[in-house]
């Protein structure tokens, strides 16, 4: 993925608001989306371009507002779009006409997912959070043995995967206290976020084919924010022997935007493991993913309670960390073990990372370690305190890259709100339309 | 599901291979699939009598060649469609001309996945399998404290579900062996079968929506036979702490018919439990469920070497087991319990039942269990033996409904062969067209 022309820092472009230095959307990021205006009947495929969206199609960049196949394109390809929505977006260029025509502001769309999602995968990646988690489930043994050469996975469920934006509803489930005689079925009182990046499958490939490390990337159209809400109780009672089920299938939220590799390019670091730690196994290795396999994404949690709401008063802070800190594996590696047994991933495919807690307390992804377990209730400036999440809050994610000499990346935010159990989830417009 | 004149067993088809009291498709049965015809671009709807497909649109019983859609319909259309089709292929009926024109010889046609499969969640309902399996993994804890509680699931992997007949790559994996200082990458050496029921979802619920347990069945469509390939020296090493992943998703394989429960109304059993256990909570029990809840299905494994085929032999039958002496959860309450949390089923998901093995251990469902874990090689009547699967290794998957006073009810077969490691996968007609 070379740093080429489209991360000039100097490039500014003619939509205005695409120059602010602090905004997530310069002209160097161009994440994809799928947005609509009311009275559309379809999703459309947008660029997000400073306030604005550029519609591709009405912009004559692609034929059908099928985002899967933009998804599915060759890394030239993609590669020469990317080029060729720099070019047209850029200050002083021949911009064909029609794209004025086809910017549509921001404060005017609905976003929604940002492609059909067939399979979607969640790992465990975040070392830190691993190590964390485990001494709370298993004190004394953490990190098991196979951590540091498989990249742990499991399947999570596709069909609850919902966009920024859309409230979900508290869970009930089977939970039993360890002084509980029997279990009982219940709202969830211990509901957690997971901080963790979306990764988006752009190729994919035949079931029987694995996708060999040095291609792994290719096979990447993007990343996105993604929380993986948990239900700590149901959780701990279902979790063994066959891994979470119910705890997580209720809802999980990503962001609206996918920020392409391209667009990542500057913010590439080396794959690097502590002293004394196994070396990857070789078709998890390659010299291009020790020189540039990590990417430097900083990633936070903002909390804002309903308290918060009525008062007028934003979230809060609660958590600051690092993709490439907090990761074990890289995303290469991840598309590569994937399908190391023949696993056909498709286009739309989506990976969660794992909560990425990075190595200080105060970076942890979750409430579990942020509150030790919900035995140390976090203060909140207003007074306030918290556990796990009480009914009406509303966390946020946001991302963005930094670098001397570089323009600031932003991944946009993957926010949603808790509703008490039992709601009737209100008619979200998002969902109105097919996937 | 009351069982009503579609089930009368004098009741005889004009399709005379319908008759054949051995037959898996008489007139009783009429189960959903789909299929093609070489030169067909799209998969049609079709309904198995005899030896022939019905094609469902030629014959006007449908609108689109939409599975989907037909798997949506409330119960009440759906047993409509049922009587619709049972007059109209009933011997003395006065058939619409164009249903002769609609039917297509069953050699003539390659059968597809039934349906496009949006979420697949593999159960764990056998307790006998649950027993023997956790009695090698956990020798002193075989059957965890959940089990007699929570029907234990987890997400699968739907992009690698396939048809019956599409042959299959043995994976290759993580393997590390007790005595092994660090894993290492190589195929599969204990590559096992897990007899399955597939359960296919008809109508589905909105996120945030539990689906109560006196409703669950009418969310059901039918049931297939469901084989999940199983990698067990892959899943020793990787399932730990989050359950099976590469060790499952190379592939699985499902079989073509969709037999549903409005066919399998003659085969309810009371749901009970041994005497001791612990009653199921209130949301997954109910009067109905108690008198009716377990479905009477006698399940069937046959292998095939290649030694035997090269032979002229067919296969030979290594277990035999049945759906509800092995299942300790009904497919009621699997829908119930999987929907508690405010999880979205879809028209067209799958489930898989678990490993189905009976109380005797020739009854199991699994070589693990068939051979002590690996330990003790079945013999074959050949002079072959197994302990795992080897390449060229077919298995197939069989079972029927059968009751005094009542037709015969098969479901077809569910096979597949073992290719070696490494083997490009012979381009599949199947795969060929869109899912």
């Amino acid at each position: 993925m070379p740093i080429d022309d489209t991360h000039d820092p100097a490039l500014e472009s003619w939509v205005e608001s695409a120059n602010d230095p602090t905004g997530d959307f310069p002209i160097q990021n161009l994440p994809f989306g799928r947005f609509r205006e009311a009275g559309d009947e379809d999703w459309r495929i947008g660029v997000a371009i400073g306030d604005q969206v550029l519609d591709l199609r009405a912009a004559g960049l692609v034929r059908s507002h099928d985002m899967t196949s933009v998804m599915r394109l060759e890394p030239a390809a993609r590669r020469e779009l990317r080029q060729a929505l720099s070019k047209g977006l850029a200050k002083g260029s021949d911009t064909p006409s029609r794209w004025r025509d086809a910017l549509v502001p921001m404060a005017r769309v609905r976003m929604g997912l940002p492609c059909r999602i067939g399979d979607y995968t969640d790992f465990y990646v975040g070392i830190h959070h691993a190590t964390a988690v485990g001494r709370l489930f298993r004190p004394d043994n953490p990190l098991l043995p196979n951590y540091k050469w498989v990249p742990i996975g499991y399947h999570g469920r596709a069909s609850t995967v919902n966009v920024s934006g859309q409230p979900f509803v508290r869970p009930s489930g089977q939970i039993k206290g360890p002084n509980d005689e029997r279990p009982r079925l219940a709202p969830s009182q211990r509901l957690d976020i997971e901080l963790e990046v979306g990764i988006f499958i752009g190729r994919g490939n035949a079931q029987g084919q694995p996708i060999a490390i040095d291609e792994a990337e290719d096979h990447v159209f993007g990343l996105a924010l993604f929380n993986d809400w948990s239900a700590r109780d149901i959780q701990t009672w279902e979790y063994q022997p066959l891994g979470p089920f119910l705890s997580k299938s209720f809802a999980s939220t990503v962001s609206p935007w996918i920020v392409t590799l391209e667009a990542l390019a500057p913010f590439r670091r080396p794959f690097t493991r502590p002293a004394g730690d196994p070396e990857p196994l070789p078709y998890l290795d390659s010299p291009q993913l020790r020189k540039s396999g990590a990417l430097d994404v900083q990633l936070e949690v903002w909390l804002q309670t309903e308290a918060m709401r009525k008062a007028g008063l934003a979230g809060e802070r609660i958590s600051v960390s690092n993709f490439a800190e907090a990761a074990y594996w890289t995303v290469g590696q991840l598309v590569t073990h994937h399908t190391v047994n023949g696993c056909a991933l498709d286009s739309g495919d989506l990976f969660g990372s794992g909560t990425l807690s990075g190595p200080q307390p105060q970076q942890a992804g979750s409430l579990l370690e942020l509150t030790e377990g919900g035995k140390r209730p976090i203060a909140l400036s207003n007074g306030e305190q918290r556990t796990f999440l009480h009914d009406g809050d509303r966390v946020r994610l946001s991302a963005h890259c930094q670098r001397s000499g570089f323009r600031r990346i932003g991944f946009g935010v993957c926010e949603a709100t808790v509703l008490p159990a039992g709601t009737p989830p209100p008619r979200d417009d998002a969902q109105a339309v097919p996937p």
